[in-house]
């Protein structure tokens, strides 16, 4: 909690410079003064304008107070209270070190691979969708020697099959992602670091919690999770442009004692932890400049995510009942979806194939006239032929937006049509 | 100037899903809707909150305009048109090829290290200050064989010097700092770019241009740059968080018939480069989650920075003004300036010495106490002997903020009552 009061105080630091002077502009204006507009938006006042709903599985709408944070006047980049607080609630970790650097989520891949592996060292990559593809190109990019395993489509890799590849090579990571974006398919994490804690304890427990944290339960310090990596745009509810990772204090041990240099400027954490640890010491510091509004909108996301009301526990229930929702509706008209088991089903987002012989023009569109911006396929053997619904972040904690109503509704409409002028 | 256009279009084509709503929350509500408010903020009511005027060498100020822009509602990261131009027009060329990625300013260097320099190939650094060791310290870290070359405190490379060192060597690419943020150095460019087609002309010409988009002339097809990598948060006007390089043709040869694979993930342009193809052809694709709300930030700030009037030609003269008087107080002062001479003077920032028995804690507290944020030194070896001020952007553009009244003025007041005190 200690870290949660701190994001507080220094939001209120901010908060404080940005009082209201409404009034202003309807008061007698000096003459001097007579060339400005003085009238104000405070945080009460802004509101986003009118939008289609964003409801793919990130980037995901973003509440008003964190864009008018985004939109916060200029600050200086190393001034000493515009950040102090990190990203330690929402896994529930104690001690591990984070780091928030400007980038895309992708950029997380890059700070394992370039600081925790060295070239020739083994990876084992689990795959349950197109991003472990993509982790594996990365890691083998900075020399890795990568095990690529497979689960079968719509499903996770086996603890059986975790323990017979452990037990067969020693490997310096095991990664795995926790919710696979392209197929919905989720991973059970907990279950993945008990096996690799019997079996291999020395393999680093590396988790790509993109499109899980916030959404998906996350016990890092319960779990002995060694990395989780994430950003900003999904279970986050902030703008994309910022890659957090959480470094177990094993990890951080591994790092340090690496007998090569690092690969990678930009993602070396050779240049970034004295940084980070500046930050949180309230001491300016400099390496490259953060991208200042966009951590000042994400400290005002955690807020909303780590008050009281709703609890992260009660955030975890909405989230699983929003999804259980969208799922049943799929279920109801008929439809397919790609996880073979509810086991497998993420519950920040849905995938669900297109009905026999139609397709994303048939679907999409539909989705669009009625105000929902969904998204196609991204996994390449199946792309044309299933579409995705993300429902995270105030979609599903703020009942008064509607918005998981509007989602079920317009799924059975559009479903509907599309059925009935197809035939 | 078709860059320009299709700017304006995809910059309207946001504009319109925001239309005044102001009265909305003044009209009957419908029972249904009344447990949200409908008071909108448009652009046009949009002011960002009173705060200090930030005239550091970058982050700098944003109008509201740019603010306004960075707090647009969420929208899908492969969405056809939320981007198809780029940022061209501002450093006058016709067909080199952007890059914008979720990043610093300092992963431009990593782009040009992991993509145009193979390991164990020649790099000569030219270094005006900080950022001259800086690159060559991640040149080093991708393989290049590293020579700096490292003018006289105040100046920058002569080009005799330059010459010289291209005759005795084979050099893949020459880096230069075009403004040095931490020594406000001047670099030029254009004798530059004469020297190497001279001497070397295979040589690849990288200007690191960070502090000097928007602020400084640049010809980019004009001089022949291969390379002119900045962000977004100094001349440019916008939020950090925004990599932008611009590559010639030249350098995209050269990085397509590299020998070697590339040794980044997140930096490398095998991966960006169908992105910012498809970008421009309007065409959805995905390598990594863009930067929505920023690039949408920037792209306002390009609008107001391309329009036709002021023209960036009278941009950069308002830029020396502004420029000459912060300089003309300093002198009258009695202050030196790091400059050695007005030819090697940056036009979008100043560097002062301390006055004799003076330092950062006599100075910079009474900038502050005055409303205005400036830095103290970076070079490590006079970190604590100089002052730095930025005035680049709306702070030097828009007149009637009367930014730079006030930089001369509280200068003129700091220095006077410091010295006074001390007295």
């Amino acid at each position: 909690m200690v870290f949660l009061s701190v994001f507080m105080a220094s939001l209120s630091r901010l908060r404080v410079i940005a009082p209201s002077l409404r009034s202003f502009s309807r008061s007698p204006v000096p003459s001097l003064l007579q060339s400005r507009t003085f009238t104000m938006t405070t945080c009460d006042e802004f509101k986003q304008a009118p939008h289609k709903l964003l409801v793919i599985p990130g980037p995901i709408e973003v509440s008003d107070e964190v864009l008018f944070a985004n939109a916060h006047p200029a600050v200086s980049h190393v001034a000493p209270d515009f950040i102090k607080g990190c990203h330690r609630e929402v896994v529930f970790t104690k001690d591990a070190q984070p780091f928030l650097i400007s980038g895309s989520g992708t950029l997380g891949w890059d700070q394992v691979s370039a600081n925790l592996v060295e070239s020739g060292e083994n990876a084992l990559v689990l795959h349950s969708g197109y991003f472990g593809d993509s982790f594996s190109d990365c890691l083998q990019t900075y020399g890795a020697n990568v095990d690529l395993v497979k689960a079968e489509l719509g499903t996770a890799v086996s603890q059986s099959v975790i323990e017979e590849k452990l037990k067969a090579k020693k490997y310096k990571v095991l990664t795995f992602t926790h919710v696979d974006t392209s197929t919905g398919v989720l991973s059970d994490a907990k279950a993945i670091a008990e096996t690799v804690k019997r079996v291999s304890p020395d393999t680093l427990i590396v988790a790509d919690c993109v499109c899980s944290v916030g959404s998906e339960e996350i016990r890092f310090d319960d779990w002995g999770l060694d990395i989780v990596l994430t950003a900003s745009q999904k279970g986050l509810g902030t703008p994309p442009g910022l890659s957090i990772v959480v470094a177990s204090q094993r990890a951080m041990k591994v790092f340090e004692s690496r007998k090569s240099p690092v690969t990678s400027y930009y993602a070396s954490w050779k240049k970034w932890l004295p940084i980070m640890k500046a930050y949180e010491a309230g001491t300016p510091a400099y390496f490259a400049t953060p991208p200042v509004n966009l951590i000042n909108a994400y400290l005002a996301s955690l807020r909303q995510i780590t008050r009281a009301s709703p609890s992260l526990e009660e955030r975890f229930r909405l989230h699983r009942e929003a999804s259980q929702r969208v799922k049943d509706a799929a279920s109801e008209l008929g439809l397919k979806q790609i996880a073979l088991d509810p086991a497998f089903a993420a519950n920040g987002m849905t995938t669900v194939y297109y009905p026999d012989g139609l397709g994303a023009a048939d679907i999409l569109p539909r989705f669009a006239q009625r105000g929902l911006v969904i998204a196609g396929g991204l996994l390449g053997s199946i792309k044309d032929k299933y579409f995705r619904i993300g429902h995270m972040g105030v979609t599903v904690v703020d009942s008064d937006r509607g918005d998981v109503d509007n989602i079920v509704r317009v799924l059975k409409e559009s479903i509907t049509e599309a059925r009935s002028q197809k035939a």
